[in-house]
C-alpha cells in the first residue's frame, strides 16, 4: 500500500507553471486536500493545492459533494484513483487544462478552513527526547517513566477549540500555584509555549469492539498537516495530576490547512529501528512493513517572530530545525494499533497529534520548555532580544517539507498563530 | 434561572395515564428530552418521555426538525417556553389531548439512541470520596494530590465510544504490567470496572477565548442523563502515567437515553458547601447563587446482575445508593466556569461526566475498586456469587431519582449495559 507510482516521478511537470518552481510547497507530486472559500460566509469547498493555486475538485468535476470527511471515507483504492485522476489533469499536456482552468484559485485569494470535520482528537507523547527532557522538568528523579518503552503514550485532546493557521487566540488564564506559594493564583498564563507535532488523520474508521491490527494500520489513515498544540505550562504544572493536561492544552491548537496524503509521502518512508538496549515493540505493535518503512523523513522548522522583528521589518527567525524520523520513538501505523487494540472506535476524520516532534540534539527541541531549560536560559533572537517563553504579540510559524534524492521536494505550507493579549 | 413554577405543582396529572402512577420516572412535572427511532435504519427523531409513552415532538407541531443539538441551542428563554407547552399540553384537560395522541408511541417499541450530538466530552472527577479512596490505591502515600481542593480535575474522554444505554460491549484488551513482573503483558483486562456518574449537557456555546463567568454558568447547561464511564482498572494503573487514563476507559461509556432538564431539578437543589476547614472556591468558582442552592440532590442506585442470577430468575441486586449532593465536592456551575476559564469554547451537545459519584461511607462507593478495596474484599451477592471485579455476562443498572417533600418524585429511566466476553 502507498507505493511510488507515476505520479511521483519527479520529472512530472504541471501546467499550471507555478507548481514547477524550485521549492515550491506543492508540486504535482504532493497534491494535498484542504476546505477553501472564496468569499466570506460560503459554505466550505475540497480544494487541491497546486502551486500557488487552488484546484476546486467538484469544479473540476472530481467529486460530486464538499464532504471532505465523505472523500476521506473512500478505500484505498479510490483514493488512489482520485489521486491519478488529480495527477493527470494537471500534467502538462493533458486533455483536461481548458475545462480545469476554469477550476482554478489563487490561493491568496481564498480563506482556508479546518481541513475536515474532526470528530476526536488524540494526543500522543511519541518523542522519547520530549519525553526526558519534559520529564526531568516536571519530575527530577522520575523523567522517563517505566512504561513509555512498552506504550505509545496518548491522551484525548478538545476537539472543538482546533483552529486553522492563521487564526490568532488570547493568552489563556488559569489557576497556577508557585512552588513556594500555600495557595494557588488566578490569571494569564506567564510560561505560554508552542508544541511543534504532526497531525495525522485518520481516514476509515473501525467499528466498536473490534481492533485494527498493525497490518492494516495505515490503510486508516489519510495525510498529515502540520499541529501547534499550545501549552500553557505554569497551568500544567498545577493541574495535570493525575489525570493529565486539561486547561493548559484546550484553549486553543493550530493545523496547518493542507493535509498531505499517505499517498504523496511514499517516497518519504524509512526503516524504523530502535537501540538494541531498549525493549522491541511488542506484537500488536510489530510488523516487517513497519520495521521496514514505517517511520516518515518529514523536516520540520520552527520559527519566531516578536513584534519587535516585525515593526524593524525583520524575517522569522529559525529557532529550531528538526526531521520527525528521528524524533518518533514510535509510527503512525504503531499509534492507530495501539488506539483501537482496546476496541476503540476511530472515526473518519479523527486527529492524532503525534506530540512535540524533538529530535536528539538539544537544537532540535520542539518547545520553547526545551529550548530555554524550563526558561532558565533564555534564547538569543536579533537585536538583542531574548525569550523563554512567548509573549503577547509573538507569532510562532511552522514548515515542513519531504526532499530525497530521487524525489520531488513536498512541503506542508505554513501553520502560523499569534498570541493575543490576555482576555481583561 | 431555572425557578420553581407551575411546571412543577405536585397536583399537576396528565390525560396520558400511566404518567400519574406513584413511583413512575416520567411524570408530567418530569418532562426529559430523548432521540427515539420507530424501525430499523429510520432516523432517530425528538421526543419527551411522559409515563410509558414518548411524544413525538414533531408530530405535535412543537419543533419543526429532528435536530435535537438545535433544540438544546435555544436561549433559556425559549427552553421555558418549550416545557411551558408541553406541560400544558400533556395536562389533564388540555385541548391538545386529540391531537397529541397520535403523535404517542410505547416506550416499549421504540429504539433509543445517544440523545444528542455529542461533539466533546470531559469527564471530571468531582468525588472527594472516591478521588481519595481510589488515590490511596494508586498512590499509597500521596492519595489526595494538593491541588484536589483547589481544581475542579478533569481530562478529555473519547466521544465516539459512547453508546446508549442497552448497548453492550467486549471486554477490552490491552497491556497490563503485574507489580512483579519485568515487563508488560497484553490480552483481555482482569480488572473491568463500572463508574457511577451523572452526564450534564451543554446547552449554549461560547466563543473561543471568552470565559462563562459562574454566574451565567448554569444557563449553558441543557440536563442530565446517568452515565457509566467502564474502566479498566490494570490498564489504567500501567499507562495513565503522565498523561492521564486513555485505552481504560475510551472502549465503551453508557448514557441512559433521557436527558433531565434543568428545569425539572429545580425543586431539588441544595446549598453549596465546604467543611470549615477546606479551602473556600477562589472567586471565578464561587457565587451567592451557587453557594446557595449549587447543589443537586439526585439519588443514585447500582445494581448488579450476573449471569447465574438471571439464570435463576432472581431481580438484580442493589450494590450501591448514593446522592450525588452528598458525593460531588463542585457544582456543575464549577465545571463550567472552570472548563471556559481559560477560553476553551463549549459547544452544544458537549457532555460533561461528573466523575464516579461516591458518597462519605463506604457503601456509597460509586465503583467496584472503592467497594472491593481494590479486588482484596469480594462484595457477597445472593447464592454464594462473589465479585471483586466484573465477569463476562455481568449487567450493571444505574437508576437515578429525585424526590423531597412538597414536590413531585421525578426520575432517570435506567442506564444498562452487558459486559460480553473479549475479542478472540
Amino acid at each position: 500500500m502507498f507505493e511510488i507510482d507515476q505520479t511521483h516521478d519527479p520529472k512530472l511537470q504541471s501546467w499550471v507553471e507555478s507548481a514547477n518552481v524550485a521549492g515550491c510547497d506543492f508540486p504535482i507530486q504532493n497534491l494535498p486536500f484542504g476546505l477553501f472559500s472564496n468569499k466570506p460566509g460560503a459554505a466550505p469547498r475540497i480544494g487541491v493545492a497546486i502551486g500557488d493555486k487552488v484546484l476546486d475538485l467538484r469544479m473540476a468535476a472530481l467529486v460530486s459533494s464538499d464532504d471532505m470527511n465523505a472523500l476521506m471515507n473512500a478505500t484505498p483504492a479510490q483514493r488512489a484513483n482520485l489521486r491519478r485522476a488529480i495527477s493527470t489533469g494537471l500534467a502538462r499536456g493533458s486533455d483536461q487544462q481548458k475545462d480545469w482552468e476554469r477550476a482554478l484559485l489563487d490561493q491568496s485569494a481564498v480563506t482556508m478552513h479546518v481541513p475536515c470535520r474532526i470528530n476526536d482528537y488524540t494526543d500522543f507523547y511519541t518523542s522519547i527526547n520530549h519525553a526526558t527532557t519534559v520529564g526531568k522538568q516536571f519530575r527530577p528523579d522520575n523523567p522517563l517513566l517505566p512504561n513509555y518503552q512498552w506504550v505509545p503514550i496518548g491522551y484525548h485532546g478538545r476537539a472543538s477549540s482546533i483552529n486553522v493557521s492563521g487564526t490568532d487566540f488570547k493568552r489563556p488564564k488559569g489557576q497556577t500555584k508557585a512552588p513556594d506559594a500555600t495557595v494557588p493564583m488566578v490569571g494569564p498564563c506567564k510560561r505560554l509555549d508552542y508544541e511543534l507535532e504532526l497531525g495525522w488523520f485518520v481516514a476509515q474508521g473501525n467499528a466498536q469492539g473490534d481492533a485494527i491490527p498493525i497490518t492494516d494500520a495505515e490503510s486508516h489513515l489519510f495525510g498529515v498537516a502540520l499541529f501547534n498544540d499550545w501549552s500553557a505550562r505554569d497551568i500544567q504544572g498545577w493541574e495535570y495530576q493525575p489525570l493529565g493536561p486539561f486547561l493548559a492544552k484546550n484553549f486553543a491548537s493550530t493545523l496547518s490547512p493542507w493535509m498531505v496524503t499517505m499517498e504523496a509521502l511514499a517516497p518519504f518512508r524509512d526503516a524504523f529501528t530502535r537501540p538494541g538496549a531498549d525493549p522491541q515493540p511488542l506484537p500488536y505493535l510489530d510488523s516487517a512493513e513497519n520495521r521496514l518503512r514505517g517511520a516518515f523523513s518529514i523536516t520540520l522548522e520552527v520559527l519566531l517572530l516578536t513584534p519587535k522583528m516585525q515593526a524593524a521589518g525583520k524575517a522569522a527567525q529559525r529557532i529550531s530545525l528538526t526531521n520527525a524520523a528521528n524524533a518518533a520513538y514510535w509510527t503512525p501505523a504503531q499509534l492507530v494499533a495501539h488506539h483501537t487494540v482496546n476496541g476503540c472506535n476511530l472515526q473518519t476524520g479523527d486527529l492524532f497529534g503525534s506530540g512535540t516532534l524533538s529530535g536528539p540534539t538539544p537544537q532540535e527541541a520542539g518547545s520553547l520548555m526545551e529550548l530555554s531549560a524550563g526558561g532558565k536560559q533564555p534564547i538569543a533572537l536579533p537585536d538583542g532580544e531574548q525569550r523563554t517563553f512567548l509573549e503577547d504579540g509573538d507569532t510562532v510559524i511552522f514548515r515542513g517539507w519531504c526532499e530525497r534524492a530521487g524525489a520531488a521536494r513536498i512541503g506542508f505550507g505554513e501553520c502560523r498563530a499569534t498570541v493575543l493579549a490576555a482576555a481583561v
